[in-house]
């Protein structure tokens, strides 16, 4: 099972999350790229600091939208979508050349994420993205959403990933954020939901039943207070139960 | 003899120059990165366009000013100036890979330009991009320059370009453009001197006379009114004279 | 009847249209504020030969997009878009008070100007940002759009606005650009509507019939080949039907 | 005595310093107006915590450098400078409309305050924005600087600012950052300077003598760590020794 979480989501002085602290934890690194967030000295800090530690690093690319972190939907059209994001790729790549790596992945951030998920136009872009850039590099991405029906058609790979963090519903998509049942908060219960996740490939409904979740990645969250000991704990259970965090790349 | 001219120096709805007519006449294409001009969709419209004619890539990298066009001289510090160059690096090679391609070549832009010709730091940033991004890519820029000498310390390859529109020094400089008689703008003498630029391998002082200016490349300008004449003026004066115009790299 | 068009459409080294030219027809000028397009400088420029013409200046607000020009929808939230305007109202008004005027109104651009329409989350903000900064300023928008009505709701005055160079359908509605018969290109043609909305208050429909149409002002457009001999021929032909375009404000 | 600090320094989803915690103690906000930090949304919350407490706002206008979070130095020309200037301080003057106030000074930020202290046409397009938008604004800056000299001449008011947490040169000016006594860094030293800048109108040299310092304001830092516990120091101090912080304006 891999473990991936966001990270170099700063920008000039200011600074998100604790990307050092998250960096010895997970196996996958989503790194920004410079359009909702990250600049080329935390992007070049990042991919040396993952490369020291054999972290993967994936190419976390996202709207053109510094003042809005990539959260708001945009209307993008296909053509400009696709340059946007293989512009992006390239640049965190020649980060990674720096420190002889390469992106092993894309994953698209926030709204991108999200239209990705369900949206024929956003999701063809991000693949024709990869088509240019790399046909060989994996999109990180949920099971079953449009831009896994896309990718699979293009012969990309895609990795599935899941959330221990998150409530499900029964039809396997997560329960919305609006929701006030949405996030799953204790730590101890992360823990155990991200080990069953690994090991009986299921992920819990918000009525507490389980249904199958057959994910290659589980993605961290290390932008909230507490972010890092709750990641700590799952990658210590992960490792109590016998399995060994690895990159899926 | 190589000519090389600045394109892809849009941004979003906005154009500037003629880059599909100068494509035609160049052999070499400085394609601006997106930091002081040029997007996604504008790179990718050039680099293909380029491919298609054969012309040979190179990274336009500037400060990152879209407000002041990169002519704003930024007080950068080593690495800030280092990583933002090698991000454009990146960027516009996923542009050449697209059309499967790559990056021929850097030349700065603008206050960036000026910069490395003179200042330590900021031609050692550059050179410092390369080393990360691409030892094998030359450096396109004033023979002489603080930027020449460092990138031949660091065994990167020079290539000294001159210029067919300006008046030159007697010390081998540029008249400065502050001067009234800073530019050639008679477009049948700036094809003499391209001829002779190429030929005789001189270059022409403000008082007529001729010195030395081994260069590789001749820069022609494409953003003022009459410059694409101009331009045709000089590929077919140097053609005429039986030099035909191929790429550097 | 009132004259309008938008201006200062440029940002730094670039330009849009031909502002001085249409600063001679139009009453009303929607003056760029910096996030679709328009910086400082351009913004001192238009205000001043507005002023210096006696051309009411207006607040073209944008969604914070140059790269998209802010054609492109943005989901953003009420607060943030109320935010985001009021902070260009402010920053264009600066520049009215350096030439003795001030602001006479608020236009929406682009996709705002289309969500703002029928979005009531867009539209409410619009209306917040004008009931923070100066409650007499009028908007102009279409009439009868979301946008009117909640204006209209808050006190705000509404000066409704008509196109002489698109056809309408029987509806009141605009043809979608994405229709061929969406645009009305014979200048003369033009010209010819531009009087009857003004004399006879009546738009043209796609089936050649005449609904009501009861604007205030109508809207010159200024970006496209020909636009400014276009607008020249519609200010002509109101003044020789006996109306001089005044402003509304 | 009036005590000032930089206030809505974030952008986006990022936050700098404790802004409310902060206007707790200082009767001055130098609020961000977006070109080096701030946006409109934070500018609203400073704002308006500002007015409920009766701190006074500033504009804190800086380069257009988000990335190096205007700590660069631009060799903007005079008109450029000037424009950016006058934008940001009508943006921030309508957020403090929004709660019934107004800017009751600028203050410049970064490489621009330290550009204007001795560079003539920086200096002078910070003097023509406040020609253009209110003469009546007064100008905080380090008393002696070409910006104050080039206020003073055109009719602006200058407040001298001076800071109890740096060593000053026996000459009256700082000790440049670089040294390694730039910094005093102990709070209760901080608080007695404080305490003797405001009731003996003194700083403290680097080698423990004083100088006069007839200042009207001191300058708060809050965006290092224990910064606001210093602050609150001088604040306690300067009440302890019968000064009662008091707004310049």
């Amino acid at each position: 099972m891999d473990l991936n979480a966001d990270l170099g989501e700063g920008f000039g002085i200011w600074r998100l999350g604790d990307d050092e602290a998250l960096l010895d934890l997970v196996t996958s690194a989503n790194v920004a790229c410079g359009f909702h967030a990250g600049d080329p000295a935390t992007m070049r800090r990042v991919c040396a600091a993952a490369a020291e530690r054999g972290v993967a690093v994936g190419a976390q690319v996202g709207y053109r939208d510094l003042a809005g972190f990539g959260r708001r939907h945009i209307a993008y059209d296909f053509a400009e979508l696709r340059d946007d994001v293989l512009y992006q790729l390239g640049a965190l790549d020649a980060f990674c050349r720096a420190y002889r790596t390469r992106i092993r992945y894309l994953k698209p951030h926030g709204a991108l994420y999200h239209a990705a998920a369900c949206d024929e136009t956003q999701a063809a872009a991000l693949v024709a993205a990869l088509n240019d850039y790399d046909r060989d590099l994996p999109v990180l991405c949920p099971p079953g959403s449009v831009l896994a029906q896309l990718a699979q058609g293009a012969g990309i790979r895609v990795v599935a990933e899941g959330f221990a963090d998150r409530n499900y519903l029964p039809n396997g998509r997560l329960v919305p954020r609006s929701s006030p049942d949405a996030l799953v908060t204790d730590p101890p219960e992360v823990a155990r939901r991200a080990v069953r996740m690994a090991t009986e490939r299921v992920a819990v409904t918000v009525d507490g039943s389980a249904i199958p979740c057959p994910v290659e990645s589980i993605c961290l969250h290390g932008d909230s207070p507490g972010a890092v000991a709750a990641a700590e704990l799952v990658r210590a259970a992960l490792i109590e139960a016998g399995i060994t965090p690895t990159p899926f790349s």
